[in-house]
């Protein structure tokens, strides 16, 4: 970075190969690659940068000279502490547009000072862990994230907030289900649609929310807390292995798939619960399990699939598979005229490759359960020793196969717990008033 | 099927080498495979049985002898004729429990006989064109359903009912949009959650709400007729590139994505359009255009996702794919830390790919629009040669792909026809109460 010797704080434009990029040069984090700037744009976004990309850095302006140095917080002994871990996404990032000032806003310092009423709720402890886009988040990530976890049970905080991108928010709410089992406390992640920088953005009330309904309830458990409706009025706390993005850009994208949300928590703090069967701060025995198995992949079955797709799978030695099948869950088994003679062909390939890994059958209907018992196809299928995902989301079936693997060797073990409940992510019955609520 | 001399109409036990299956032997359909018998089990759902898989056939009843002779139907030249096209599925068969009799119920007079409504509405012309569970149709079935739709269009019928099984009948109905472009009258699919053998079948107010849809309005297009909620009381018509099965099992599981439906027709035959720019009989001059290009595939993006999937369909020459991203349209495309390197594989893959084969971002969320300006890693996809799926699903996208890539030898071309609406299936604006309507 001596190379013009730009500073962190600095307005710059970056010229790379394919993008000349204007934004503001930012600090980063302790776990960043060493060969990354990060830039925050004027979007508001923070992108990451490859330094060999970069052929030309130039500064508009320096304004690290205003940097505002925010007195400490006071330590109140009456309140409960929650810990923040940050992860990256737009939540808790801003540019103080008024003063010029740049702030990376991760010391509980600069989160008060962002989303003020949190100091009335609660002590702030802040770590940022990443700083990634969510779609960039690996299997590997969780696992970090778990020991994180971990770490501030055993600091005996009262309850985790963890900041994340929206795009792969429901995968890791997931996976921290399986690798944090039975936490003592609640293990709140939150996103937001907007960036902070925006008059509309959802951060504040989504954290705020988050942190009311670690303090004022007897929750004990991973959750995911986002916007309920496209009003500035209240948030849902959705089940961790039950949660889908369903919108590209609404604030409520994130719902609660066959079951109801958790609670609803209003932005003047009350909480509504929906559901009486919660995780409770009991005398809990947090278990933390983080190992993944990454040979898994989810394959998606539709009009025209071939057998060949399938067979890369066990080419490449796959340990595990996820089909998201049509309907009740369903794939082409059968030759029934006389067009087309590859169906056959797909469900051989099935029950050979069923011998060597797990392989389960979930369904492109987002909402719903599994039943290979109605139809002939999936009869057959289930003979060619695919196994159903219930009422798992294909997500969470994912998830939760690359866990179970990554923990047993054994295929028929697998098999059988994948169709066992473990941390909710399957229910014996399905909740009517679920369906588009 | 001389062999212990069983005859279309008998109860019968097929012993195969998986399964004992009782049910009625019930007669083939044209352009069924010779290889295979068809049985109606208990359940009211049809199986077809590979005849070589078949162990031993034993006959427990003779049915056939009680056949019921239907008087034929009167025409009535007041009244608007409506065609029929069966494809299979659950809508139009039964086994009468009553008399023991055996129908395969797709004469006139015997779907007359099932939905006795049916002839105050119109008269009926019926088909049977495949009977097949509809996880089997592929592509080539759709080029043939749209062939014998402009048959029935130049035979002078005021509208078409096809009735299909739900698994696939979002893809069909997205199909047959592009390949059967405005038609000067409606073609309705109608499918079915529950086997009209049952009291809770919606087969009955489906046909019924299709079919009074058809006679009572100016609409002309494609379009899907399927209850509107879990109670029996109304239909709605679903514009056919925007619709997508969202529920396993329940019978309202189709909902229109991103545009609210057409209409809602009530059980009583009272129509009430939500939409008043629908395409309406004018002088219309439909252009059938059957090809498809079935070299494509539908990638869902995830954590842990390895560009060596997408190396598969480069090494089988495909012509193109549709990427199922995350949130507004992204990838993994950045490596933003020391655990994974794996990233910058996947977008140099994509740039390589692009060059050769079409490839379309579409979203895992089942709503919204792609954005691929927002975020780096969008922009980055861009680059790549990636083009945005806009407001389509993904399903639509990939049935829309594939046609193009059926009719154009041009990348730059396709790439161009992407991007442009050709039958509803690009809005410029998503319309908010669209959201889990």
């Amino acid at each position: 970075m001596a190379k013009n010797s730009v500073k962190v704080g600095d307005l710059v434009e970056i010229k790379t190969k394919n993008d000349v990029l204007k934004g503001i040069l930012m600090p980063r984090p302790e776990l960043f690659d060493k060969n990354f700037l990060i830039l925050k744009l004027n979007s508001g976004y923070n992108v990451g940068i490859k330094k060999e990309d970069i052929k030309r850095i130039r500064r508009i302006q320096s304004l690290s000279a205003k940097t505002i140095q925010l007195p400490p917080l006071k330590r109140d002994p009456k309140k409960p502490t929650i810990s923040i871990l940050h992860t990256g996404g737009t939540v808790a990032s801003k540019v103080d547009y008024r003063t010029g000032a740049v702030v990376s806003r991760f010391s509980p310092e600069e989160l008060v000072e962002m989303f003020p009423e949190i100091k009335d709720i609660a002590n702030i402890k802040s770590q940022l862990i990443f700083q990634m886009f969510s779609e960039d988040i690996e299997p590997e990530h969780w696992s970090i994230l778990a020991k994180k976890i971990e770490k501030e049970i055993k600091e005996k905080v009262d309850g985790i907030i963890i900041t994340h991108g929206t795009d792969t928010l429901g995968y890791t709410a997931a996976a921290l289900s399986f690798m944090v089992h039975d936490p003592p406390i609640p293990i709140i992640l939150v996103g937001a649609q907007r960036s902070s920088d925006r008059g509309s953005s959802d951060a504040a009330i989504n954290i705020i929310a988050a942190a009311n309904f670690i303090t004022k309830t007897d929750f004990a458990g991973v959750a995911v807390c986002m916007h309920a409706s496209s009003e500035d009025k209240s948030c849902f706390i959705h089940e961790a292995t039950k949660v889908k993005k369903m919108h590209t850009s609404r604030r409520d994208t994130f719902r609660s798939i066959n079951v109801l949300p958790w609670a609803k928590v209003s932005y003047d703090g009350k909480i509504e619960f929906l559901r009486s069967n919660y995780p409770k701060k009991e005398n809990k025995k947090v278990k933390i399990n983080t190992k993944f198995e990454k040979k898994i992949a989810i394959v998606k079955i539709r009009p025209g699939f071939s057998h060949k797709e399938l067979e890369f799978y066990e080419k490449n030695k796959y340990k595990g598979l996820i089909l998201e099948g049509t309907g009740l869950g369903h794939a082409p088994t059968n030759v029934l005229d006389n067009y087309t003679k590859q169906h056959e062909n797909i469900l051989k390939t099935l029950q050979r490759m069923s011998k060597k890994m797990v392989i389960v059958m979930a369904s492109q209907c987002p909402y719903g359960r599994i039943n290979m018992n109605v139809y002939s196809s999936g009869r057959d299928l289930q003979v060619a020793g695919i196994i159903p995902a219930e009422d798992m989301l294909s997500e969470t079936a994912y998830v939760k196969l690359g866990w179970l693997l990554g923990n047993n060797k054994k295929i028929e073990e697998v098999k059988k717990q994948m169709l066992t409940n473990i941390t909710g992510e399957i229910n014996k019955r399905t909740v009517d008033k679920a369906f588009l609520y």
